[in-house]
């Protein structure tokens, strides 16, 4: 289990599938299958990327266990279904779960460690950190928000409100969990994405968290990748 | 136009295909085509929803323009992309844009007309309403902590603080806007689980408003699904 | 490996959690996540399946090589993708990759052991078995048509004629091959409608070899899914 | 209705949405709507394309009437679900009906104009047209092919044989329809994949025919597109 931000997770479960996977499912179109990585099945991986064949990318699953803030994981599953202004394409959606507030309390929440400025650049995005008697003043107004927040759903849930409807109240910073199984090829969009600078900070902890992973569990795999959608300068 | 909730809405924007259009769908498999709806197009109608045979609904295509609070909005996606618990089946997934926090400050907050206790048979559904002054009183409270949050939010951004920063502290209350385009079979997947009685209040607000909008636009279509799902005594 | 027909065959290569995967999968959403399956589990699991609430059961990946002829592989993927008449979900699609008429020569074809009457209740379907003297004829007939058919298509190609153009000839008997990942509620999509006495007899042939595939695999989760599917009449 | 081939058609019978549709769905995420198109609407189509934001080009659907040949109605669906080898992204599949070769005999069939040679520079293509002897020679042993195919065909189904089992000598050039709903993004996945040289030439005339459609249909969109995605050089 990896730890991201200042409550949350990213844990790899399980993984279906490894290079061998997709080189065989690639062979399968010319009737050959194969039992071991050789040259000509790198060269082979090689020749996928840069040309785009991603269907065989999509024999290899995980499943992942995220903690993660509401504004980070409405992102996450938005861009996993396409429902992302900037979504490319639409990687196909395997499985979802996720905590709910209609069946219980949720009592975490994200804390900045530091306030960045609005981008002058664009519209969406951050600039440089605030100044520090800024940070801390942001700071101080967000935790007595957050104070009067929490002192209100409880009261609400004390006076008997339903939880579905106190929850009206959580802030997108509430930490909520999730089970999420993917493709490989899932996974690259989503860090195609989420590693790239327009991406909000604090989804990039997590995209930067999974990178680390995958180039733990399949090194071959990431290597070619990261040669072939580079030419060395890419996050990616 | 029709209104629902405080400030939220649902605009059905454009309609492709109707009953015609579902039974050319499923005469293509016998090759054959019609010009218009007669006795034995209503029966097939009938028998295509009696045996499940969904497929040839998915050619007749909405366009929505919804406005709801966060955890409504959360609730349809969710659906719609099957990543939701109780989704039953998987519909297939067609078009969605939402209004994003990053680039516009977000300032619409809904405020419920009256406060539910929380079932008793149920861990995550409502029961009855709450008696008069808990209602008053959770009103009150409610109204503070809003007028809380909007202080915070704004003094973060007036502090420099970036959108996709200072909107941290937006509740699930917070009013979004989306562009949804969606089959009818999705649409009915909407319905029977939003209409149902465990769904939470607000969304069957939305779902009885989408129920009208079909039932003027395609009324032979729903009459006939209505019978079919119903021994009379069904929401649907 | 399980042969299938007389020269295809249904291969489970990989499989991706199990039983304790469903159950936490579905606890996420109450915060909870367990380390065995106990009595409240096989409770629990009961429960999902019988009030159809299915996402957790995507959480389980199969990875499969199928050789099938041509007229049952394109029920099957069609199916998959919900491109069926009678298809009353859309099955989450994952993974599909196939071998291809346009690279290699195809060169093997299902031979039928015994030919069946057209169904007189149905359209679609087959009733009993024709007679002795009417299996021989057609088994005849059928032969010298094969060795026509493969005499014109090693012709077309030794005259030098494109495979993608010669393949035009190549009857929908052919075998294919392909690498399928599907999750455990697509392949129950799957056994529901290919087990059905109306689906064609060779495809029911791959559903009963996936059915035992499943049944080795995961005994206690397909035991509950036949308890709660049927009232002990149905196939599945 | 456009004719394509010797017995095929592309037609499209509906459109939901055009250029207004996509900048108002793209606007929703700043949460704005206008009336009409103009040059800032241009510029914010022409930003979308340039920068792969895909997603608001779904809200705009179609639905087209096929007939082509078996071989060609593969490549296509499979495309549309991303079952292809070279299929570099996941089109939203929407719906796909087609005639079945279980409920109805299955008559008509693609012949060759002209016989190309195998390609040389890769496994899968083609290359020059043969020399005029050989096609006439392949012509003719494909004209004889398809009678005895015929005579097959119709013997099986005169003793009685079912349609589902007879079909089994049906070649690969067998004429088949379907009822495609599609979006505008499917529609041009469709088209660079099917415009490309290395597509089958078959196929080629299909997605030619589409361009041509859509270019009547959606012309400004179209020529934005099209600036986008050449320096003028491509197919597209």
């Amino acid at each position: 289990m990896h730890l991201v931000l200042d409550h949350g997770f990213l844990d790899c479960q399980e993984i279906m599938g490894n290079e061998l996977t997709v080189v065989n499912s690639a062979r399968v179109s010319f009737g050959k299958q194969k039992n071991g990585i050789g040259e000509e099945d790198t060269r082979l991986l090689r020749y996928l990327i840069r040309n785009k064949h991603f269907s065989p990318f999509r024999h290899i699953m995980f499943r992942f266990h995220i903690k993660a803030p509401e504004f980070v994981m409405r992102q996450w599953y938005k861009h996993v279904v396409g429902a992302e202004w900037s979504a490319s394409s639409f990687a196909p959606f395997h499985a979802w779960n996720e905590i709910s507030g209609r069946y219980v309390p949720l009592t975490e929440f994200y804390q900045p460690e530091s306030w960045r400025s609005q981008s002058t650049s664009s519209k969406q995005g951050s600039g440089d950190l605030l100044d520090s008697d800024t940070q801390e003043s942001c700071t101080h107004v967000y935790n007595e928000f957050l104070e009067t927040m929490n002192r209100t759903y409880e009261l609400l849930l004390e006076k008997g409100v339903a939880k579905e409807q106190a929850r009206s109240v959580l802030p997108l910073s509430v930490y909520t969990e999730a089970i999420w199984t993917c493709s490989f090829q899932s996974a690259m969009n989503f860090l195609e994405l989420r590693l790239d600078k327009h991406a909000q900070w604090e989804i990039r902890e997590y995209a930067t968290v999974l990178q680390k992973i995958l180039n733990e569990k399949l090194p071959l795999l990431m290597s070619i990748w990261k040669d072939e959608k580079t030419g060395g300068g890419s996050d990616l």
